[in-house]
């Protein structure tokens, strides 16, 4: 049900050096799927991460925060799937802390070297004891070409597994760039989460390296909107081996905007892939809006668009309704906004048909353009601001019948 | 398909003196059906508004603010359906203004003494020539009992035509206050528009009437939502011909308190209706945000839960999704919201269920009460945020497929 999305195949997700995984059925909700992924880093390892802002965290994103601020070497990551372990107060806490000291035990390091996540259904209780009686059969089966298990073995209620893998020469080395994500709404329906998870075997300075998670976080999981809900759970982690041989000490360093660029390259293709996966979604849609005063702006228009119901359902019914498109740019909130200036194009595959501009519809569209755009299963709104250099992209889906059945039916 | 919600009878809308309405067909975007209104106010009427404050306003909403300023006495309000008259640039403000023109000819008075509005497709340029030919059987048809047809005849894709009257006793004078609005989504799909119209007979000062329209217009049209966008020519208008006998000059005014309370009881009555009429509403859920430091953050907390479409489809569905509106308020962007203090609740039909508190499920949540709750036509949800003493109200609708099925089919 992907829009034009598939998995890579096993062979086309490049091992990382220095990060092995290894997954198992822990029969966390359901039996007969494989629900418990073990992440395990070799020493050297380093690890940057960034988490939702919404107040409601889930246990393990304040313990992930937690043990990434004690600055001592992460060497494991846990992830179950089924429960998310939100909503659960201090009891929660606890169930996440007794993972992450049963990750220690097993792999000989401390509790507060481990970063444990959790997604699935919220408000329940994380069954802690099936939890990390399925631990042994992860370590057992660590390794490091499991990443194609491993974005199978974090899936929800996603349709399809999420993977990315890149490999970049830089200053002569061979880098290597591998990833999964997983998500298929903002929030599942009571089913919390976007997880991100991208290595590399680059070496780079912590400082930069959470820089780095940060950047790439906002060119890719921060654009990206099903539904405009931010969930619990919400995380996206870097991790980067530095076994390559390849170093990067500050953004100014010989080959740092190619790993950078490789780096966001990947994080933009797996938060792409949740949009794609997106609940009922049929056509996936990029809205740019450029010339803006500055990136905050923009990205306040390219989100009124993305989340309108309006414009979404237009979308669905292939519909070039430019009436909800523009005024969902009037409500942005941009106060001394001029609607004279503006103009608005919708494009697909190569076709590029000016919608509006002078307050209105432009003189030369016709509605047969627009509707031919309007067919294609990839579109995107460009939004000319006419007012500065800044300019933001939002990746989001159109709105059909099955969101509301995906979301209605969920739990009956 | 209203919720709750039935037109009152012509005799239930009592007419207010000063105030005469005539209703035409002008043709002019369908035949068959009254389509144009023409409100023509007595000498010594006062008339404030509040308008969209989407960048896209309209071109009669233009005209409105720019006659509103000018401070004269308006004399008459025309309002037509089928063409909204937005994003119609120049020609746009052009039109209204030979329409304000030909009711200022036909009733005597001068241009900047109407008030334009229109409502219906927007980006089609508006057929002046079929309205001004529509206006001399709207001043024939002009009458003080013509309420129940301006309901009818400023609907659009209104499953019901909406009006709410009142009569109250103040200082011994017998004070009428009569209304109609119109909308069924916040932007009906490129069909723009909520309307809302209401007068009274007191005599209000200037600048008291001013207020009062804001006033009631935050208490009614400024906290429903449907799908959270908001419309080109959204408008809110309130009349005081002073007929009664009643006078009032300021807030302190003796029985301004009863004046000010039936005033915004009549405009929360048209506003409900809009929802209760919403596209695809099957239930009216009322949000209500307590005790937060300031009225906004209870706005916030009440929109986020009012406009997510995962919290609305499980409205839709009879799901008690506790995830979905805990996770809702949590992205509300409170910053130091403490999630452990705030509690919780659905109510509906005295019925009134405890379902959070402690960061997560109340104890004494059982499944079976909240789902009971969830059954009902009309919901509450009552968050106490428990760090100070404002509070605010929204109302909202649920998301069902019919949703998606109006907004998706409506231009094929």
């Amino acid at each position: 049900m992907s829009v034009n999305y598939a998995t890579p195949a096993p062979d086309q997700l490049f091992p990382v050096a220095g990060v092995r995984i290894g997954v198992a059925e822990a029969g966390i909700r359901k039996v007969g799927r494989r629900d418990l992924t073990l992440v395990a880093l070799d020493p050297g390892c380093r690890v940057a991460g960034v988490f939702t802002q919404n107040r409601f965290c889930a246990a393990p994103v304040q313990l992930c925060r937690r043990h990434l601020e004690l600055g001592g070497e992460i060497r494991a990551l846990v992830i179950n799937t089924g429960v998310a372990n939100a909503g659960t107060g201090e009891a929660g806490i606890q169930a996440a802390w007794q993972t992450c000291a049963a990750v220690a035990r097993l792999l000989g390091i401390e509790e507060r070297q481990v970063l444990p996540f959790s997604t699935g259904v919220i408000l329940e209780p994380l069954p802690t004891e099936r939890l990390v009686a399925g631990l042994p059969a992860c370590v057992s089966d660590l390794d490091a070409d499991h990443w194609h298990a491993a974005a199978h073995s974090i899936m929800t209620t996603d349709t399809v597994a999420k993977a990315a893998s890149r490999r970049v020469t830089i200053n002569g080395h061979v880098v290597t760039i591998t990833g999964v994500s997983k998500g298929a709404g903002m929030i599942k329906p009571n089913m919390a989460t976007m997880l991100g998870f991208v290595a590399t075997d680059a070496a780079i300075a912590a400082p930069l390296l959470r820089r780095l998670v940060r950047e790439a976080a906002d060119e890719s999981f921060n654009c990206i909107t099903v539904d405009g809900d931010t969930s619990t759970n919400d995380s996206f982690m870097l991790i980067a081996s530095g076994r390559s041989g390849a170093e990067f000490d500050s953004a100014d360093a010989p080959g740092y905007a190619q790993l950078r660029e490789a780096v966001i390259g990947v994080a933009v293709e797996l938060a792409q892939a949740i949009i794609r996966d997106g609940e009922g979604a049929t056509k996936f849609i990029t809205v740019i809006a450029e010339n803006g005063r500055d990136r905050e702006e923009c990205r306040r228009v390219g989100y009124a668009i993305g989340h309108s119901p309006l414009v979404k359902t237009a979308f669905f019914a292939s519909d070039p309704n430019l009436g909800r498109i523009l005024a969902a740019i009037g409500y942005a909130g941009i106060d001394d906004l001029d609607v004279d200036t503006l103009r608005v194009w919708l494009e697909a595959a190569g076709d590029k048909v000016l919608v509006a501009e002078n307050g209105g519809r432009a003189a030369s569209y016709r509605e047969e353009d627009g509707a031919r755009v309007m067919q294609e299963s990839e579109i995107t709104v460009r939004v000319d601001l006419a007012r500065g250099v800044a300019a933001a992209k939002i990746y989001t889906c159109d709105f059909s019948y099955d969101y509301v059945k995906i979301n209605a039916d969920y739990r009956s």
